[in-house]
């Protein structure tokens, strides 16, 4: 139903946080995966990256539409606008999933996700700063192993602010409307224990699975949390809180590096 | 964009929460609105009721189909299922909403509730106690003034017990497969207030919107806090739960003595 | 196909009408069932109004919509407009009905019902008088017991008349558009006699079925009269009216009442 | 809105009938324009007939499907089944329709007419002689000068006659289903003058419009009735009936004539 | 999948050309089937042309939009505007064909021809001269026995300068914008004998398949070839376009004639 | 309407093919742009390439469902299937091309590609040796600078390899059901001269278009020639194919080498 990838051989997912307490790829509770972002990815949008996190990348593109929705202007709504789309190659997932271009619609699962991901971008950016035009940021998922949710925002952070400098390269906006950074990160409980960044596999065998997207000041932005199997505790939401804080640390830094 | 009502007359929303602490209703920071369960009121339905919460009123139906849903026989998932579809009357609102049946789609906000609503009943439901069975829960909002999501959730938990409780009459199954009691309640922060159950005015004005899923043993189903204005801190977050869980165990008591 | 339930019980068709001339419920052949309008249902609608007829119940809400329809603007019709949306919530037959909002479209029943709700009240109303605005009116079933689209008719011209009410109080409009009053009412034929107001059960049986709309100065604005078994001839038709015009008066003076 | 034509010229209409009686084109009240069928137009289908009603032309084609509908395996319900649909060119109006393949979606006219002819034909058919196969009634519009919907029903018994004749020299059914013959036509009052089988101009000017389906018994199956301007009394309803059961008598002759 | 009629009759494909060298309906290799125009088919539409080649039968129409289409105006593209829309009638094939209109959309097949048809004809036309204007061609198959494409372009073109015709006679259009002739046909190979104008059976057996649409003074608009069975070499394909030079040439012949 | 770019800089296109028969990229006339194909590009699929020519960039993959389409079991069609998809990343084009999924269906020009590119690739497959299972070629797009429907072609090929040398490894089948190497290149016509493998800018300026899919064997599996300025003559198809000749014979070569 909700899994990004089925797995045809019979893993144990029993065994994915180990008696040892080590995760199922060796790493430790609060590691993040391995993190890579490739930036100008494509040359045709005004900002792109591939960012990768382990084995799911997901390619962030921003382009710049020189005018803003039609209901923003129907409501006179001053200032401009970021919204974001998802997607999925069908490829992406172990199984072929079918292309919402084939099927004629858009799935739940999708919308939700490209709600959240515009929804946190918009909450760093000022919208009157960015001027009378919309920002599109496509979130294009080419391998999917778990939290291309977050994987996506934390691109589509990098694309945006790509596509900003851009901007303010050739004049058009003269002042940075990014307000500060933001990145997001899942968190899930295993056999009690709280993990960060889950892969697919781990996802899969969580009992809690949580979302938290965080600005570089340390506050909260979107926070979703959903038992998977039972209800979950006060405690252990903070805990999990806790890795994520770590995390999206972590994360803000590279995204710095690799803006230079 | 996202908020239910569009209103016409020019409310200040500024004095939502006034300087005495007061709400625009009267209502005290941490007091729910009142609360009115109408049982049976559907009689084609196995289970019904109409839940009112203040101004917020939607009829939460519960529906059995003696088959299970064709991705579950096709995947070879054992026992039952719970899903739920959620929709407003056009009139529901200040301003008429467009039929989704006349647009030919189901917008992403219905999505995102329909979703969230199964999710959350389904968290309280024994899959394999309910046989080879698929409960629908139709909650239709016939009265919107905020807070219809959550509404939703707690009602279609009657409706649920309701139909459940003829299922057994009917020797259909054999044992309750509804594990505990559950409901659900929005929470936000007006001025740095943190308030319980939000009319459409005050979740217009919140800068944080937060909704609950809790079941009566006090753990968490589904948490989800949003950045309207800025991002909020964790201690905001547990303000809100602490609200909510006060909210929600109310709601449970009144659910209780409702279901007799 | 058409019948709005599906009856698991047994219940012999044959026995509707029985021996005796009495009907399944007891009444005379020209006896509507119970009839009930419960006026300004929904407060977020301009004109609202529950009705019901025996088991049979409608919530039909008016909304005012401050301009008129693009193919009016685009053709340079001059006037305003009233139109009719009707659904069924799923749970309002004893078989669940699948929402046609999830389906993606209206299907045809729904579209015939809708044009003939809006053909029928237009014919009262004077479109100049009425201004440069649309009335749109919802009909929806929360429980179908038979005669449903007559209902319709009859509560969509209560909520009308409560909306003109109130736009005649804001002053929008001067003078009272609406030309007369009108009802709806359903006959049929079973086992050669004729009776007026068909339940669900009835429905099923008969063999032939008519809708009547028609006006307090007993005149008729639609008539539709279909063979279900067997043709039918002239005569019956006739008595079928007969029997109309009784129902149908009754049922004005009813609104009457309502409206005050 | 309803109309088929769009007539660029300036054409009276309130001298559609003149003082002297005499209509448009110089027809008597009670008489039919110039009728024509074409039988075996298509020789792709199974029975096929090009009817002209004057300017109205509809090919009517009969196919036969060795399967009957999915709800009818479904639901266990016996016998076969006629079902038709209806379309008209883009070019059959005077200003070009827009295809309905081309907006994705059938409108409530073509919904409202299909379905009219599907339920008429079923009404002469006894289903279970069908057999366990389908009967698909296509009438395409190719020009379109009002009394389309009459034209298809009058053309797809003549489709239907040809299609079983074929049946059963092919063996496949042993005795004629088709129980009696079956016509349609549209009568009007127009300036108090009622008058039968209406062009399109007559149709534009007139107050009261009806369509009448009746069989070679002379009995009824569909009568619809449609107050266009102000409503109508009993009388002019009975006025029109005698108009068409004279117009459908003559018509039944001449299927007979051309069915040999 | 991708044949036009399915035979239920056991045809042996093989023997389609003989031994002999002779066709299967005894033509010649470079043998057109009979061809028919039958003008002013319909006499709503500006131009129409009835045009059979054998005993494919295809309804050519031409209508005038005197606007253009919104992209031009959106995108500032001055000139008129050719399209084209192609349509089969359901009982056009052996076995009924589903409507597209019912199914909700056009099928893969059905787009293909229509571009190719619009872009045909725009080769030929003075968009400039054309004016401010849009022609719609809409080609309606009332019988396919192979070739529906080429026909249909055929009598698109006779349509077209029908409707010219008409322009300049109304004075819409100073000058005739139709730039040359222009006639399609298809050819194929089958048992490696190149052959001119395929019915249905012989384009089921042929290895290669053809369109050319070619324009009065010989020159190329479109050439598309596809290997069925095998790969084919350039020698085949300058085989059968000295064959669709031979048939072009007769079929304008035949069109100037019709036009006069 | 159909160019795959907008561009916005003003780009002088009269001066493509210069003076000195100079590409615009100095390119010579039968000169392929830089080619890379980059093997495993997606881990999850079946079979993996990024297609570069030039910068039009195209991921490939090719998934194995072991299940044929419905089609093929209900008309018992044996052996199996190899379809393809194609779609564009939004930001692939300079102005973003808004999503397929996100319009709610697939466009002409998507159509087009797609089922050119399964019925090229099929032509070269033994569907029987195959066996019972469907191969899925997806081409995305996330550059285009011209030649995306080529390109496509050329890297289906080599991730349909990749992945039937999967399927051997795994013993599903024997014998590899893949006949002989295909590729495809477009050429045009500029300015008199023929070229090969044109860029968006000169594809913008060519008086003709056309597309060549053939095998190792230099034979023709697809030929496709539009007149995009004026008709062209048999001898400037000659000459554009003795160009694709080249063009493919050189990308055989190269799919080779990185097949290994």
């Amino acid at each position: 139903m909700k899994k990004e990838i089925n797995l045809s051989g019979g893993i144990d997912l029993d065994a994915v946080v180990e008696n040892s307490g080590k995760r199922i790829d060796g790493r430790a509770a609060d590691e993040l995966r391995r993190v890579r972002f490739t930036k100008d990815f494509i040359t045709s949008a005004k900002g792109s990256v591939l960012v990768e996190m382990g084995n799911t990348r997901v390619i962030c593109n921003a382009s710049v539409d020189e005018n803003v929705p039609g209901w923003m202007r129907y409501q006179n709504v001053p200032g401009g606008w970021v919204t974001a789309e998802y997607s999925m190659l069908p490829a992406a997932t172990q199984d072929r999933t079918q292309r919402e271009a084939s099927k004629g619609k858009i799935g739940g699962r999708t919308m939700e996700i490209q709600r959240l991901i515009g929804r946190s971008l918009r909450a760093v950016v000022d919208l009157q700063k960015l001027g009378r035009r919309q920002i599109f940021l496509d979130c294009d998922v080419i391998q999917a192993d778990g939290g291309t949710r977050t994987a996506s925002i934390t691109g589509a952070y990098v694309a945006l602010k790509l596509a900003v400098a851009q901007l303010l390269k050739e004049g058009k906006i003269k002042e940075d409307p990014v307000v500060e950074g933001l990145a997001a990160i899942s968190c899930g409980i295993n056999k009690a224990v709280p993990i960060l960044d889950l892969c697919y596999l781990e996802d899969s065998a969580a009992e809690v699975d949580a979302n938290f997207v965080m600005t570089e000041s340390g506050k909260i932005i979107e926070v979703q949390g959903t038992a998977e199997g039972a209800p979950f505790s006060k405690d252990e939401l903070m805990q999990m809180m806790t890795l994520a804080e770590k995390g999206i640390g972590e994360l803000i830094e590279m995204q710095k590096a690799v803006l230079g």
